[in-house]
């Protein structure tokens, strides 16, 4: 006997990547995290945090996070929402717009939880699969008339972004809301905001999980206009982001400084490793993001996997179509990614 | 033009009570808050708290607070569902098993939440009133045949709690999923935690933000056999909870002893206020929980509020049918109550 809907017993669950324990000593490239530590401002606002703001409900909205947010970004306030990691982003709008009817689109391969979000809403998932060099197929996005367009820019699991014009080509001739998840813009060379801006049926959204040093935190934020925003508002939690999340991810968004430099070096250390990777005779897409979509000269992806495992070494592989011969590495600190290269080059491969 | 669903745009967002920011001095009694800080150990946690927790994802799972409420409740960790706070238990509940022909029922009035998930849902409200003393109407609410019952007990607004041989019943004959939200089970005198050990299609959700002061913090939990667990993990935003909340969650629920007194605390002072209200000839419901249902002698509920409101007294006010004659008041402590009495006595009515 089932108690649940029948999308809901047919489809399986997001598989998220592995987390060793904390205690577990591992070179983890596999999760797209910062090797840096997070804003010391943001780690000084946790150590001395009011514990009345544990004791009450946090603001709705999380004021403090948003109106940092506003400030940076010289948007009004209402053109931001804070969410419990994009995450519960991507949810919110999938809720608010995708069912029955209302198609979810989006380039493929890409982040599958969009395809998850389909499958609990019950839309139809509209998939356009990228060309080998992943150019984003605006013609037959837009022809899929969905309710709802995701693109993921930079995207994973290839780290290729979306040029802005193709970007707003299909703002303009898509039916429905366009989604530009910029998760990863912090490693990138442009951004879609001027987007949301600009067309009524855009919405950017961004995490604090990779710039920010902040996945453990949980916090992202979506900017679109007001009349999306109240809609998006409608089917979030009464309190979706907690006063720690609030306070601490409004001074680490207010550190602009020390993020910058710290993607920087990411971005230099990105650069290296793709060198060193390409010299070992391995195909790696141009990357705007934090990580690597890159082909052993062999395609022996899952081989390779297994073995940098047993090293030690954890990297994630995709064993859907088109990434099975493929790895995606996280850039790690430049030892992290010098040990990765040395097992490769002692024969993980 | 719109770009949402039609229910989305049809219906109107769950309203919270106020939440004044940290500068104004109010006596707040409107949104069911402990007047006690969290405990000590939960402190702690958080002031010392491994920086690198916040830069990698958290499990899944928040493995520390579900390991720790499965040895305190004395039932293995499958049994135990983490939440961002218990609203995200009930959006879980409500988008694994509503929907268009799957209604979710429940007795009015109670906790507006639920009706707002119906609506995004699309499923069918099921609502069976109370009579005037919150006696759960157990045959109705079989006889709807919903896919999801919420009840709560203790009840919000009322403060009653269902006895468990109604629950029991209501367990045995419902259709459905029986969700019973004990969010204010620390206040009361039972609790239906062995109906989930018994029965497949009960849940049982809590959560931290009012025995434990831990608001702010957004944790809850459901308890329920591992068949119906899986189910709602595959509508769980992939990292719900984050470290936060994980790790001072779990340090918060292992001190049991600080919870058991601060609501014990709370729990003597319910019964003062309510006595002192019934002298002033208010009527009191019998309240398990941390707030009073009363009703003014004269039955100008929404005057009083106002009043008191300007003399920097909250208290919770609810326009709809039943509620109107009526305030929900927050235990505070002893002397925040006092301070409503004698504001009350002065003419605040």
């Amino acid at each position: 006997m089932t108690y649940f809907n029948a999308n809901i017993d047919a489809m399986t669950a997001y598989l998220p990547g592995e987390q060793p324990s904390a205690e577990q000593k591992v070179v983890k490239l596999n999760t797209n995290e910062n090797p840096y530590p997070p804003s010391p401002a943001a780690v000084k606002v946790l150590r001395v945090l009011d514990m009345d703001l544990l004791r009450r409900y946090p603001t709705p909205v999380a004021d403090a996070f948003r109106r940092t947010v506003a400030d940076v970004l010289d948007v009004p306030p209402e053109w931001v929402l804070p969410g419990n990691g994009s995450d519960e982003l991507i949810v919110m709008i999938a809720r608010a717009a995708g069912g029955a009817g209302r198609d979810i689109a989006y380039p493929t391969p890409t982040f599958e939880y969009y395809l998850t979000q389909a499958h609990i809403q019950q839309a139809g998932p509209a998939e356009i699969p990228y060309d080998e060099d992943y150019n984003l197929p605006v013609e037959q996005l837009i022809a899929a008339r969905a309710a709802v367009t995701f693109v993921a820019s930079p995207n994973s699991p290839s780290g290729t972004a979306a040029l802005l014009e193709q970007l707003e080509r299909l703002a303009k001739g898509a039916a429905g809301l366009v989604v530009i998840d910029e998760a990863y813009v912090d490693f990138a060379e442009h951004n879609a905001l001027d987007l949301a801006r600009r067309y009524e049926n855009v919405i950017v959204m961004r995490t604090l999980s990779k710039g920010y040093s902040l996945a453990g935190l949980r916090l992202g934020y979506a900017v679109a206009n007001p009349a999306v925003i109240d809609a998006l508002m409608k089917v979030k939690d009464i309190y979706n982001v907690g006063a720690v999340p609030a306070a601490v991810g409004a001074a680490a968004f207010a550190d602009q400084e020390y993020v910058r430099r710290i993607c920087g070096m990411v971005v230099a250390s990105r650069e290296k490793l793709a060198g060193e990777l390409r010299e070992l005779g391995w195909r790696v897409w141009p990357s705007q993001a934090n990580f690597l979509l890159a082909r052993p000269a062999d395609g022996r992806a899952e081989a390779i996997y297994q073995s940098l495992k047993r090293r030690g070494i954890l990297v994630r592989y995709f064993k859907g179509p088109r990434l099975a011969d493929k790895l995606r590495i996280t850039i790690g600190s430049d030892e992290q990614n010098q040990a990765l290269v040395e097992a490769i080059r002692q024969g993980a491969q």
